[in-house]
């Protein structure tokens, strides 16, 4: 028979391990300044509102409904809701266009699964966000570049590459998406303008493939004007959603709560009758009990919370800026977001992040992402992500000058 | 360019539709009386006691931690409460060993996922549960059948079909586990002796593969005695969980709530290790708000509940029994379960259970659910799954005689 090793060595071995996040098990001690983790500030939950919420569920004649069995779609006035929304934002749609996820990370996973076979080709930014590949991974896809603010390559190239990786009379290769966070990404804070968005939706046109617009953030903007979402201007092109390539991931993790796990997907009838039948096979439904809870909590307090996360996330965005500017040496750079949760700060090039990090973290106790581990070809060795959601005025006057000291001494040592 | 059609041509296409929740759909109305679908009675829900939970953890120093993002393995003092279960059942284990998922459904999905490459066999009980085929389609295997009860093939019978089914130079064909439901099983009732579980056991041992056992209604025993569950044979004479082949998906769907999507696999560290990738690729955790609730509701309410679920069903499937002994006519069958939710009624071969549900919907005003579903080859067109834990007097005694009266109708016209 074959031993326990040879038994168990099966499909999620040749997913990438994510190094990154045991490096961050290393930084829960106390002391340690930390501007890792990308989640949201716990003092700033609508608490009390969620608890009204689940209180009048489990009191009520809804009770039963909440415990019960849901339909894998999800919960219908949620999704009655989020069509409003999405009208708010310029894409005219119905519950029929909308899809309850376990979190927009799940929306990622289903999006991967129904569209890539081994060996096909996903393009994504460089960086990206790091559980998006984690999701593609799973089902082995190549990588290509996107780079929407100017410089893609041609379709012809695009097509040049994928087919280059296929062996004699294998199928796969074609790109099947591109995949990006056009507002205030993650990792680089940067939001994409219009000419950029139209940009990639005329390159998906000419590829003949789907736009993956992860929308995690989109309603955390600062200061300066929205830019339409991708799947808005899609809309506009092609004639309406149910002739739209653009599938949008969107969640209340960063407004509400994350630890509710309810996000969505807002697509073509076509797309959401495929998600239906992965999320039968996936998990039936997402949980109805917060479903229902945060069906709630949207209608009494969304546009006020997004206003009190704006204004302390706004602050603290302004003083990270701050002490950069007033700290970091020459040479260092930065992104300046507009809204979201994070800052890209590119050291010089000679300098690696993670070897930064380990000193940060055992001399400075300051910690942050390395951010090699969102470039799916491991280069960005020089970049790091800068989280300031949790970023109180402790963290920043004293946290910015450790490790602008522990950048100084290493372009010193360089 | 591609038109939509072929872009969203795409992996979900070649999965199974799900049919029969198709005409699942139909038997909403209110006038007529269900043994279809398999949920909970949820009069039977301990709603106080999730009340009591959602209160206290959102009125206290826990709402942060409920409402915040959780370990991808799951809320460690449930992962406790479920070893100290397990021990209860004769699998020592720890917390290492618990890995809580999305309801059991995504158990099965993510060990689909994990062992399953396109043309890979799966061994599963012809019938078998409905939501197993769904969640393994997804990752295209064949199966083989597996006859616990007796009458396996060889295991090199089973590697003879499993070889036959590779095209030249393809890899893969190989089996990868064995799955049943051996406690009150989900179609049929019934319950594998513990001959039948050891005998699978040597299959696997034989075969190099692992066991799935899908232990959803377990705790749902209203008469006789417990059969020791597979894993906890296979500790015992493998020498204990980390050595063991078995991976026991439980479900608090059936006892709690299904509602909330709790559930969990016991398996060795290896696996729970290979798991957490997956969940962290695929919805990053389950609810914490949740998993916090079932651990608050567990701890004080489960064996009670138990008990109160015991004496319902059980009723409910003794009126049931008493009342297809009083109205099938000669040539109709039964299985007489011990526990569980179900009973599976086999049909005079002539008869089709499918063509026999449409004319019992329209005429009769009855629902139950067609056995071929639960078949990966569709046979069993003459069986048909009854549940009895929505079966109050009423449709006991009004339903089965107009379900009779229709079969009895049905043999004459054959």
């Amino acid at each position: 028979m074959m031993n326990l090793t040879d038994l168990f060595a099966t499909r999620a071995d040749r997913m990438r391990a994510s190094e990154i996040r045991e490096l961050l098990k290393l930084l829960d001690q106390p002391d340690i300044i930390s501007f890792a983790g990308g989640i949201p500030d716990p003092a700033l939950f609508p608490r009390e509102a969620f608890a009204d919420a689940y209180a009048d569920l489990l009191g009520g004649a809804g009770a039963n409904a909440a415990l019960q069995y849901q339909v894998s779609e999800g919960y219908r006035p949620l999704r009655t809701w989020l069509a409003a929304e999405m009208g708010r934002m310029g894409v005219a749609c119905d519950e029929g266009n909308l899809f309850i996820t376990s979190g927009s990370q799940q929306g990622l996973d289903y999006l991967g699964k129904l569209f890539l076979s081994p060996g096909d080709t996903a393009l994504v930014t460089w960086p990206t966000y790091l559980g998006a590949l984690q999701a593609f991974n799973a089902y082995e896809p190549r990588y290509d570049r996107l780079t929407p603010a100017g410089g893609n390559m041609t379709p012809a190239a695009y097509r040049d590459a994928a087919r280059a990786t296929k062996s004699d009379g294998a199928t796969g290769g074609e790109a099947k998406f591109a995949y990006l966070v056009p507002d205030f990404a993650n990792p680089t804070g940067e939001t994409l303008d219009r000419a950029g968005r139209e940009g990639v939706l005329d390159l998906a046109a000419d590829l003949g493939i789907a736009v993956i617009e992860d929308a995690a953030y989109r309603s955390l903007r600062f200061e300066g004007e929205d830019v339409p979402s991708i799947l808005a201007l899609d809309c506009a092109r092609s004639g309406g959603i149910e002739k739209a390539r653009t599938l949008f991931c969107g969640s209340f993790s960063k407004i509400l709560a994350p630890g509710l796990r309810v996000g969505w997907i807002c697509a073509p009838r076509a797309i959401v009758d495929k998600l239906v039948l992965l999320k039968q096979a996936g998990d039936l439904h997402s949980p109805s009990i917060n479903q229902m809870a945060i069906h709630r909590v949207a209608e009494t307090v969304y546009g006020a919370q997004v206003e009190r996360l704006k204004a302390a996330y706004g602050a603290r965005r302004d003083a990270l800026l701050a002490a950069l500017e007033a700290h970091m040496p020459q040479g260092v750079s930065w992104s300046r977001p507009e809204g979201g949760m994070f800052v890209w700060v590119t050291l010089p090039e000679t300098l690696d992040a993670a070897a930064l990090l380990a000193e940060a973290v055992r001399e400075a106790r300051v910690a942050f992402v390395p951010g090699a581990a969102f470039h799916p070809d491991g280069t960005g060795r020089n970049t790091l992500r800068l989280s300031f959601t949790l970023a109180d005025e402790r963290a920043v006057t004293q946290g910015i000058p450790r490790l602008a000291a522990l950048v100084r001494k290493a372009i010193a040592a360089a």
